[in-house]
């Protein structure tokens, strides 16, 4: 990484508005302070557990002091270091939590997703929790536009942090930073996000020579897998700088610019005709108020017997994405229902043909991300700090336990023209050895 | 037949209420009279072609004249009998047609299924066609309600008009009156009736001992079929009366009464604790208001390790069902969007693993049934009489266009619940030979 690399990498961290560790402290460091624990300390942190229906956690408050549900073994301990953290908690546990814990003020003894997916089970089932999520959404849940310039500034806040950071943990040959594919559960994750690519182009049955329009295309390489594979022309759109600039190279280094064209334009500028429409993972970006605009992008640019495919995290139940990822990690993010997804094909009556719930693969995809994470820690410490990566390593687990617990699912939907009657007689052809 | 089955039919063609003859006539019998057409009637006929965006149709006229938008070859000839039909057509063409139809003062001359498809898609592409089909929608839509009463007089008005009818054209092992599944085009209507229960079972992943629980089961043919090559026991619910007395003997012919129940009863009282639920075909009746109550059922019936299998005809656009089949044929009836489906899931936050469109399946389902409805009119006639024919044959070539114009789709929707893991890393179990 070179000076102005590492200038650029600076910036965009001051941008992540992580709070600093000023005050805050690592359980490596001094777990527990002989500082005095009152009654109502320990009254907010009944009532924190309480309001999670007694869940198998204990509290360790920072003299050492443990409260935990009577009766039950703890299968995680949590170290609250300081008296405000209970506080904070108490006003709002889904946005104080990822604070504190990326400023040291919360440790986690044993399992960061074990934690994390006790306290999803705990909250949803617990009716008080509940009753205050939704109390809490009404009343601060203010979610980022995603207007052109919004979504430039949203998109630039997550995805232009630093390729070399992503080259670190991602699948190795086509960078995606969306969910792989297990057909069996035991495929590196570079097998399995190409097991993905294929997955998804077989979805979308395409044929040397279709035109391939890419709504959201990352580091660009389910696009240039595309070209190689498939023979199809791809334009592929994406508002993250970085990216494009990584894709461009990556596609003139393997003498695939000729059939892969990487635009740095919004997908609502899209232009062409196409054969084919296909989008992973923006979807979630997007703002359930745009989904309609992106159907009628589509029509403008889908041809009468093209094929669609959009991958998306979604959700059973609608609601607001955590409020600490919306605000640290992915502002003006939400994903959405199948029901609400429905909202980009029902105005323009495309069929929707098949829907794929694949839940478990990202969990999966999670575990080898946070496997490659954890292994490379010290260099991306140097890169960023330790903020940095405590909020990585929360935003990672946070995301691995909801798919694992099921508040978070993930969505591939295969659409077409209603008119369109070119459609396989079965899905055999997606399981069949090419 | 005997007398008493002989005169149930007799009631049951009356509570039909299919218009009578009286005035009607058929082009076997008289096309062209010699009244006399007037200024008005060519301009309403010209004023109809004019309101379907001129397709490719001629409206021959009583007198013989033939009316056709110019430049245009007329693929198909609508023959009507008298002005006052043109009266009726242009005041709620979708509901009038039907009935016009059935009492033989239409005639088409050339393929009823051609005709309709050349509608359809004339409609469906019409602007001043739909703002009319809006206003009647808003002025005349009053779908009957669902109450559990309702709904047993709604299911009774089609499905208790004799078993023999239906027996004499559909599938001869199962009585499946709903799509069928052909991964290949060239099976047969019983073994695309046997494809399409494995594919159900597989989706369900039935296992032997499995208690499987089957809400609206028609002749009760999946249930035996389940408990026969799967080794399930199934309690399967229906409020058709003449359907569980034929499915109860069915069981009782090829001893599975042991492990088939057929209950006469609302699916709202279904009761005990299953690990399958499963409905093929009965969503279209339940009505959007009750989806909800479908999925309280659901919740309340389904074990935490279960799965679950809805089938339902569909559409891409939220809007009533035709007129004159809501009338006529299927009262109550209502196909839903997947956006309307997802209130069964979303309250109890089911998960949807996996959806599939089988549109075509049932376009080619409907040209087996109307190929073996059309052996039989002599048998049909002599029990029912003219007009019963020409509505079913009406009934079946409008659904068979409106799945192959896309104006209805077919959802199986594969769910289970949120915090079930135990799903399988791909769907390729569906495809492999047993």
């Amino acid at each position: 990484m070179n000076a102005m690399e590492k200038d650029i990498q600076k910036n965009r961290l001051a941008s992540l508005n992580i709070p600093s560790l000023t005050g805050g402290r690592y359980s490596a460091e001094a777990p527990y302070s002989p500082s005095p624990v009152s009654a109502l300390d320990r009254w907010m942190a009944r009532k924190l557990l309480d309001l999670l229906g007694q869940p198998p956690l204990a509290f360790v408050l920072w003299n050492g002091e443990q409260i935990s549900p009577s009766g039950v073994v703890p299968a995680v301990r949590v170290v609250l270091h300081d008296s405000e953290v209970l506080h904070q908690l108490l006003i709002n546990p889904a946005l104080h939590f990822g604070d504190l814990y990326t400023a040291g003020r919360i440790d986690i003894e044993g399992d960061l997703v074990d934690f994390l997916e006790i306290a999803y089970r705990a909250a949803d089932s617990s009716p008080k929790y509940q009753k205050l999520k939704n109390a809490q959404t009404r009343l601060f849940y203010r979610p980022r536009k995603n207007q052109p310039k919004d979504s430039r500034d949203n998109i630039h806040h997550h995805y232009d942090i630093g390729n070399n950071f992503y080259e670190l943990w991602l699948d190795r040959e086509a960078m995606q930073y969306t969910c792989a594919y297990f057909p069996s559960p035991d495929l590196t994750l570079e097998q399995a996000q190409r097991a993905k690519m294929d997955h998804v182009c077989r979805k979308l049955r395409l044929k040397p020579g279709n035109r391939v329009v890419e709504a959201g295309c990352g580091w660009g390489g389910l696009a240039r897998h595309m070209a190689r594979h498939y023979g199809v022309k791809v334009r592929a759109y994406n508002i993250s700088r970085q990216q494009i600039v990584y894709a461009r190279a990556q596609a003139k280094a393997e003498s695939l610019d000729g059939s892969v064209e990487y635009i740095e334009d919004d997908y609502r500028n899209i232009t062409g005709e196409f054969d084919n429409f296909v989008s992973v993972g923006m979807l979630e970006h997007v703002g359930p108020n745009h989904y309609r605009e992106l159907g009628d992008v589509i029509d403008r640019c889908l041809l009468p017997h093209g094929y669609g495919l959009i991958h998306s995290i979604g959700r059973n139940k609608a609601e607001p994405i955590n409020a600490w990822i919306e605000k640290r990690i992915f502002p003006g993010s939400y994903p959405p229902t199948l029901r609400e997804m429905m909202e980009v094909f029902e105005t323009r009556q495309f069929s929707v043909l098949d829907v794929e719930n694949l839940r478990l693969h990202y969990a999966k995809t999670l575990e080898h991300w946070i496997a490659r994470f954890n292994r490379h820690t010290e260099k991306i410490e140097q890169m960023y700090d330790r903020a940095f990566i405590r909020a990585w390593q929360l935003y990672l687990a946070g995301s691995l336990a909801g798919f694992a617990v099921g508040t978070l699912q993930l969505f591939q939907v295969v659409f077409a023209r209603r008119t369109n009657n070119d459609i396989p007689w079965s899905r055999a052809h997606l399981y069949r050895e090419p």
